[in-house]
This record gives structure tokens, C-alpha cells and sequence, in this order.
């Protein structure tokens, strides 16, 4: 049994850890960390967890907690977990970051895009960006993970196969995303209340977003070629989801049926990637829960573009449901142990 | 491995059906019949079972169904399954039914709600009322059960207790209840278009509602004498979920503790009901895809009066969730065998 | 033109002050209260406003506001205005109080349910509940209007015929009512998030809301005797709109037909409340962006009990929109002037 | 006062058309149209209208319907007008047709886009395209008014000033747009229902949606070279409101302030457009139930790209609001008579 503690349980991406962790065979939550609810009962904070979770929230000591695990998940502020990780840290427990702190190689791009001095740099090269439908054969060996945000995992795992296959023109990408409220986080802000978000689609972070560099640094390395895009999130009225519509001009002459094997070839053998019929874009509902990336893509002859759609859960696999693959990976389970969740639909 | 044949895995209820069967250990879906999809791919009428169900729609001829499967799940119509259902079928394969065909046992009060003639009410006396957490005992050896409707089982078990101890004055009860849509079933009704109930309230078969009767029945047998009470349904604007609101005059001198003692002792062994910590409403965003029931009583003593709040997903312990805890009380498995969903949130 | 000043015209209720009085040909905002947005643009905080309003939001100095204009909202907690308001004032401009420190006329009372020493008693009895439908006659004298809460004015008007008749066993009255998330206001609290809130239902307050010992208190006026009853509100997700489902024992023999009677005779001239067909329940929306109050009753007769349904705007009629019905009433108006909203569907 | 006729007045823009109407000094409704409610009364299809209109609705009797009044709204199925329009129709009253028939004056285009063979091109040419801020001086002297589509709108208004001064290379352009569901209209098909939107977004129509010859006919006019375009609308789940995500490479060196003094320029005279602050996007919340479409544009220098964000009500200006703009221009009257709205704002 995997000794599981959490930094940052109370949050939506915690909260996610948890549900996902108990219906994990091997796995077994031994520390519930919080911020804010120290020493409350952690069903008294998330009312689903009534009968299931006894445990009372702890603190945030993670020499002192890593003594006592075998894995440490860290779902906290961005520059949180860069300015307390140690060595010591990491040669009592592996440690799967759900923040930002190590997914960018270059500690200047992350300074600049996170306006955050980075304050543990030696750490960045050997953490391993854990989205293991590209990187899977480094995870297992690995003792810090990066894990992916929730639109660069979207959005990768959309584009990849043309990327890497170098049908597109890099240069015309544009990535127009939609994500539910989930990923704001849950502390208490005007701007998330219910009657500022239902009824209502808005852009943010246009042109600044910080997942911009995780998303170019990705597809660079995919494509060969320093890659430079539009990145636009939304905010859409629903708790759960993301959908990515990607854009990008075909530099090669590709019919349909090439991009569709493309992508059947790619991930024939991901069993969280799932290429949807010809003709069919992805949508949220039906991956709502569970770990699932659905992918599809268009082309439209007339503008010789294609639009590549991709949907999945954001705090599943755009967060907990990815770190407990990246887990799975770490610690020689079947990939999709305590992952092979039906889609909860409606 | 239990084979199983849905009737009516279209719908909402029967396709929870197929979400909680594909994550039971020992069962196994082989006929997935339907009315309105019959030769169409399942996956391609629910998207979220795009590599999860190979299967192709088929039809509702029950006798030959009942020849290839151990239990047959009927998510039908009121009124389908007692037009159809014969002594063959029963002879052999098990039917858990989640209509409303065989829930009350006087067939003049079924058809007078109903206003259906029934077709065989002959099978009323043998159907046994799949409630389990008050007809345990009764479901192990039955051919035949009536899996109690979504209004019923979140009101009879949020009642239960002060109803079976002679605590409430059963003729002043009243029960608000307020439903996601989901309830109101997956066929193209402009009543239930997006914008038609999103953003609204309303009440809904006031004074006639076909599940008053049923509710009626199980409090009487609880109480020991005859109840006719009010029972108000709403719609309210989300996919999933029941809250119930009942009221009733206490008749006897009780205290707040002797309430929560009492809701404690019925529901001590109980895996799906949760009595909730003192002065905690019952909520639906806690039960949201799991099998579970939260309730919780309020004593009012300027009024002399209960309020008691109960709340689960109307699809699930409302209907398919409920269905395969009957199953695995037939089949003799553990009675949450493929049941211990931790519920989704947010 | 009205001249009119509003403290509290950055929360939803304010806001909607500022909605209805920028399309009412008499009046005119000229100061725009704020505790938390001092000096900034009111369009600034309500994008709503570009290009409507170029006002900057203002602090609440109620006495030099008093000399600037002609009446005043206050749109405050609970307490505030009776902290701050004087004869002085008073004798400046009317005031239009959206709290509810003047709406209840036992001092005790009100100190009781809201946990508050309230701090200007004699003006208590000065004060005039303003809700027109059944107060018209001493609105336009009065210097300080109780402009009355959302639950109470949607209680009161679905009930008041019945209960003004001597139909109703007062004591066996309960009030179940729903209301969308803007009656819980504009501050960043994690319950009032918008995860939190949307896909569930919730009773809140239950046997302890503030508005209770209101609505008796109107009811008992109605009804000649000391009313007590059980008054639940519940949480819906969904932006505006209260729906009231209220249940009583008929005392007297009572037709449908003589209830439809009653309901039509009391309200025939009241622009503001409709009553609906026989047989058709009040829904939030039919009156969303209205001052209209949507009310219907039924009498189930195997019960021997009335439902009754209304259904409202809760920052409309529920606040903002009856304090301007107020203002014209005060002013000589027309009643309906500026609120001659037709609902907005869908 | 103008008599109006509306044909398909118990759509949801038909029903938009009415609430303009009735608070509409200079306009009457005597002719309610519909083909599905024919002899019903309005008020009982949409019970926002109960005491505001009595009238029954009528058929579609074009011809008796042009003798009785000025104007005709037609809000009818794509083709429908088409068909049954005559000379003499015209000659009788006015006509705003708020479908695609007479939007595109290519008609193997509107053909080829449609599937449908056009059934009176004689009148293409003579139907004015009604997008007041575009084509003003054509509208008042019209006998055939094209009402723009709802996502035509909100494209060419947000990008209008940047493709009319030549700053944008317009082979580049791509419009990723978001509607509410009521864009689907009201009839019951299962993929509108609540359970199969709420808490979901998708694409739809990816390269073949109809309303992309119509945009890229106005911004050809606009650039003066003939412009194709990807245009991908997307389902949100809400009620009302378009938002539109533009993206296209700027082919001369600009600044930020001078994308800004055009928008300005180009719009400091028009009512119905509102350019935003500095950094502010455009959010649908902020137009709800209004006239007006906000717009704002933002220069990425990393990416040498503009990303033109524009929100507005889709059955408001996207279609009933501008077809009463549209109508104001005709008989004479101020532009945004009746159109004052002030959007809802929760």
C-alpha cells in the first residue's frame, strides 16, 4: 500500500486527490494537508467525504511529512512548493507537483510569465514533465514530477500527432480554450461568485496567460521548431471541463484521412486518449469525472486550416486524475489503476 | 459473472445502469435493448462510452431476452413491463423493474393515480419492494422487484425513523420535494429545453403526482396506520439530484437528541444512508453520482414541529444505483459491490 | 425629477436600484453609495453601466446626502441605517430602507431573531411596512418606508387572500421557499461560490431565518390571531427569482372555484401580482427582470389542504423594484412608472 | 403608431420581437404568428406575456397579414420567406425578415451554404442588410430589410474598424464565437435538452457553418478584397449572449492606442457599440437583455497578432433588437426608441 500525503487537500484539485485515492486500491491517504482548515475534520470541509474520511487536516510540514510517506502530492499556490522543497525532502519521498514550480526548463521564461523569483532552480532539470503520453518512459524512475496544467495537457494532447508530424505551419497556431469555474480555485473572490460567472462566457489573460509557455515549451519539442501561439482561455458557466479549439494552417498537402491516421497511430494505445468518429468534435459532457482526453480533428479545405477539438475533465486529468497516473507510473502500477472511471453523465 | 439485459438503456436511468455495471466486478452487460436506438453503436448515442461499450443497440423482445441473461433491468415506461412480462421470463431470468409497474400493491389505487389499466396484476402480490434498507430481508429470494421510484426513496428514508416510532402525527405530514431534470427523461419536450428550465423554479404535479400513492404505502406500513399526506415535486434547474423538504407535527414530547438518537440507531448499519452531523442540511452537491442518502432532522419547538431534509442523486440510489444494490442483494454479493462511488465534486 | 441617493449601490440589490431608476422618467441617481468601491467608477464595478452611468461610487455620509437630495435607498446590513439615522435626516429627505431594521414593530422581536441591539427604536413605529398591495394608503405620507424583505413579500401575497378570509388554519401554516443565489449578495464567500452553489439544492436557515417573525408578523395582521409558522428557504441554483410553495388546512368548507374567486377579487386591480389559470403553478421564470408577483392556489381536497405557489423577482419586487413602487407612491406617481418591465424569457 | 405583424412570434426571437414591442411608444402588435400555436393564446405559450397581451395567435396568412399592417417581422425557418414573398406583399408594408433569406446576395452562395433552392432571388438584390452601423443610410428608404444572423453581428461589428482601415491580413483571420442555447431555437429536439447542454461545451458546424459566407461578405466589403474565413461556433451553457474570440495577424506596424483610436472613432457615435477600457474583455453578462454589443481589441506584440473580443445579447442585438433598430430607421423615429434597455444584471 502507496502512503499518500497531501499538500493543499482543500482546494478543488485536493479535493479531486481524495476522491480519486480512495477508490485506489493501493494507495491509502495518511496526511489530509490545509492552509486553511488545520485541525478541522476534513468531511466537515467537503460534506461528500461524510463516512469515508476521518482524518482531521494537518499542516503544511513537509520534512516532517515526507518521514511519513511515500509520495507527496503538493496542489498549492504557484512558487509555493519551489520555496520550501529539499533535498532531504525528496530522498525520504517522491513528490508530484500539481503547481507550476517545475514545468518550465527555462527558470527565466517561468520568472518572467509567473512574475515569481524562483526559489529552488535546482530542482527544474530533473523534474519530469508528467504527461505520460509523451514523456511516459522517464516517470518511472523519476522523483520529482511536473505536472501538467489543465490547458497544456488539453492542448498537447489535441495537437501533438500534427505537430510532431510536421504537417502544420507552428508559426499560425492559435489556441481558443473554454474551462469550467473548477479552475479558479476555491477561495472566496467576487469574480467566482455564482451570479458574476452563470450566464456568462468571458476571455482572460489574453495574450499573458501563464500556461502560454507550458503549451509552446511542449510543442517545441514536438515540432522541432521554437513555437510561439495565441493562448486564449474562457471562462464558461459549468463546474467541470475543459475544451480546446486549436487553429493552425497545414504547411503540407494532407488529406482527411491522413490527419484521422495521424491520430489513431498516435494513441491506439492510450487507453485516456480516445480519437473520436470522423465528423464528431469533443465535448465535455462526456468526459465529465473521469480521465479521459477526447481528441478530433477537422479540416477545412477551403482555408486549407485545420481546427483540432479536444475535451477533458480539468481537475481529473488536468490535475488529480494525471498525478495519480503520473503515480501509477512512479510506483509500478497498471497506468490506470483506480483511473478507469466511467464519465458521470448527465 | 451475472449476465445482464437492460430494457430501456437509452434513457437516463438505464444508461446509469450501464455507467455503474461497467465498474461491478461481477457483472457483465449483454443486451443493451432500446426503443428509439435500436442498431446504432451505444457509444454513439453517449458519447462518455466511446471505448468503454462495443455494443449495438438492440430490441426489447423480453422472452428472448430472458433466455441469455441471468437478470433482466427494465427502464421502461409505466405501464410497458406489465404489458409484457409473463411467468416464461420470470422462470428464467430474475427482472428488477424501475418502473412503477408493481410498487403498489392495491392495483385499483396503481390505476387510479396512473390511470393505466394493469396488465398483470398478477405479479403484484410476488413483487417485492426494493427499498433494502427497510425489505432487506425479503429481496435475496425475490424473481421480481419493484426498485421504488426517486421521490419515494429520498422521502421514506429521510421519514422512516420518526414514522416507525410513533413520533410524528402522520396526518399533518407534507413533503416539498425539488428534482434535477434528469428525472424528467431524455425525450425531446420543449418543457425541458435548456432555456425553458434553466434559470427557474416551478412546482409540478401538485395535489396528483404519481409517486404520493407510493409514498403513502411505505409510510403506512411504517406507521402502522393510514397515511394520506402531500407530497409537491419541483423542477429544479440541475442535471442531477433530489432534496426533500418534510414537515410534520410531533406527537409526542421529544427532545433534539432523542431525534438524532433515533435517526443514529435505524441507520447505524446502513452503507448508503448518512445522518448527518447536528444542525447540517442535507445537500445534493454531497451525493452527486453516488449511491448514498444523507438525511438529517430539525426540531422546531416553537411549532412543535420536525423538518426533515433528505438528499441523493435522483439517478442513482433514485434509480440505477438503488437497482444494482438489489442486484447484489439477489445474487448474494456484498450489498455495495460496485457501489462504494465516492460522490463528484464540485 | 427625483432626486435620489443611494447607500449600498454596489450590491446586487443597489444595483438593480440603479437598473430600474436609470430607465424611470422622474428620477435621477445623484449619488452613488459605496462602502467598498469609494472613488471608483461605478461602471468600473458594474460593466453593465459603460456608457449609462459616469458617476464615481461615493462614501455614506447619510446626513450631507440627505441635503443633496430627495430620498434615499439604503440597501445596508442589517442594523446600519438604524446606527446612522436621525431626525435630521429625516427631515432632509425620505428614506427608503431595503433592511430590515424598521420592518418589525416589536423591538424585542427584531432583536431576537437578528441578534442585534437595534439602535434608533423610536422610529420603529413611524416606519411604514412598505408593501403597497396591502399598506397603499399610508405609503404616500410616510418619511421612512420598511421597504419589506424578498421571502416576506412573496409569502405574504401568495397567502394574504386565504388568510384575510378566515379560510386557513393558521396554525398549520409552512412556507417552503426557493430563492436564486443574488438574495445571498455580493461578497466573496466561499459558499456563495459559484462551484458551490450551481448543481445543488440546499434548506437553509431552517426554524431560524430572519425573515420569519416578518412574515408572522404580516400574517397575523391579516389574520386577526398571533400567527406562528414553519418558514424554510432553500438555495437554487439560478441567479434571480424566489418561488414560494405554501401548505395550510383549510378551516372552512372551500371550492377551488370559490379560492380562484377570492385570489381574482383581491387582486384585480393590483397591476403588480397576476394570478394565474386554474391550474397552472407559478414559475420564477415568467417574472424574471419584473416587478410582477405570479400567484396561484390549490386546494387538494383528499387532504383537506391548500397549496398555494408565488412566484417573483427577488431583487425586483423582492427589493429594488418595490422600493420604487414605494418612491412613486410617496412622490405621487404613478405606481407602475418605470416598472412597466415586461419579464425577460429566456 | 406603427401596426407590426410578427410571423413565428412563439419562437424565442418572435417572443424577444413582443417584450420590444410592448415597451415600444410608437409600435402595436395586432398580428401574433405562429404555426404551432395557432387559436392559442400568446400569454399561454410564454407566461412572461400573462396580462400584457391578450391576443390569440394567428396564421400565416402573409398576404391578409400585409393589408393590416405596416411592418411584418418574419422570424421564421431558413427558406420559408422566400417562398411565399410576393410583389405585392411588399407593396402593402414593410418587411424585416430576421432568417438568412435575403442576407446573402450571391444566391449560388446562400445555395450552396443552405442546401436550399432559393424560391424568390428577384428580390435579393433590393433587400437592404440591415446592420445599422454599417449600412445606415440604405435602411430607412428599404422595403426589405435582411436582418443580420446573431453571430454575423457580433463578428463584423468587433472587427469592422480594423478590416475597413486595411490593418489586418485577412487571410488570417479566424472567429471562434460562443452562443447561448436559445441561438438553437424552441423546438424539442433531445440535443437541446436541459441534462444534454447544462454543464457542457462543444463546437458545432466546424467549417460549415452558415453564417460564415454571410461574415465574410461583410468584411469583404469592409477590407475590399474577398475574405474566407474559419468560423467555429461553440454551444455554452447558458441562456442568452454570443461572445466572440477574433484572431488575425496585423499586416502593418500599429500600436495598441491606435487600434484604440479606431475603435473609438469608428464607433464614438453609435449607441448600440460599446468599446471597452483598456484591457477590459468583452463578457456577456455585462449585455444581457440589451441592445448593446461591447467590443474591445488587444495587440499581442509577441505574436504580431490582434485577438478582438465582442460580447451582445444574441436575441437582442443578434436578432429581435436590431430588427426594432432596423424598424425605428424605417418609420422615421430615433434609432434606439424602445432600445434604452439597461442590460439585466445578475
Amino acid at each position: 500500500m502507496i502512503k499518500v500525503g497531501i499538500i493543499g487537500s482543500t482546494g478543488y484539485a485536493g479535493q479531486e486527490l481524495v476522491r480519486l485515492l480512495l477508490q485506489h486500491k493501493e494507495a491509502e491517504i495518511v496526511w489530509y494537508g490545509s492552509k486553511s482548515y488545520v485541525d478541522q475534520r476534513y468531511a466537515d470541509v467537503f460534506g461528500n467525504m461524510v463516512e469515508l474520511v476521518d482524518h482531521v487536516c494537518q499542516g503544511d510540514d513537509l520534512v516532517q511529512l515526507s518521514k511519513e510517506v511515500d509520495v507527496i502530492f503538493t496542489a498549492t499556490p504557484q512558487g509555493y512548493l519551489a520555496s520550501i522543497l529539499t533535498e532531504g525532502v525528496l530522498a525520504n519521498a517522491k513528490v508530484i507537483d500539481l503547481s507550476a514550480d517545475y514545468r518550465i526548463k527555462d527558470v527565466q521564461t517561468y520568472e518572467a510569465w509567473y512574475k515569481i523569483k524562483h526559489q529552488s532552480p535546482q530542482f527544474i532539470k530533473e523534474a519530469v514533465y508528467g504527461l505520460p503520453e509523451l514523456n511516459r518512459s522517464k516517470i518511472p524512475g523519476a522523483r520529482l514530477i511536473a505536472n501538467p496544467g489543465c490547458y497544456p495537457t488539453c492542448s498537447t494532447l489535441s495537437i501533438y500527432p500534427l505537430a510532431k508530424e510536421g504537417v502544420l505551419d507552428m508559426s499560425t497556431l492559435i489556441i481558443d480554450a473554454k474551462s469550467g469555474v473548477s479552475g479558479a480555485g476555491r477561495s472566496g473572490k467576487v469574480a467566482n461568485l455564482y451570479c458574476e460567472v452563470n450566464e456568462s462566457m468571458k476571455a482572460y489573460g489574453i495574450s499573458n496567460h501563464r500556461h502560454t509557455p507550458e503549451i509552446e515549451e511542449q510543442l517545441s519539442y514536438a515540432s522541432g521548431e521554437e513555437v510561439k501561439l495565441n493562448f486564449t482561455p474562457h471562462l464558461a458557466p459549468m463546474n467541470r471541463g475543459i475544451l480546446v479549439t486549436a487553429y493552425a494552417n497545414v504547411k503540407t498537402k494532407i488529406t482527411r484521412d491522413e490527419i484521422r491516421n495521424l491520430y489513431e497511430t498516435y494513441y491506439q494505445d492510450e487507453y485516456f486518449v480516445r480519437v473520436l468518429k470522423e465528423g464528431i468534435p469533443a465535448e465535455t459532457r462526456w468526459v465529465e469525472g473521469s480521465n479521459f482526453v477526447d481528441v478530433n480533428a477537422f479540416l477545412d479545405e477551403r482555408t486549407n486550416r485545420v481546427i483540432l477539438t479536444g475535451a477533458m475533465d480539468n481537475i481529473t486529468k488536468g490535475a488529480a486524475g494525471q498525478a495519480v497516473q503520473n503515480m501509477n507510473l512512479m510506483f509500478g502500477l497498471a497506468e490506470n489503476e483506480g483511473l478507469k472511471l466511467v464519465p458521470v453523465f448527465p
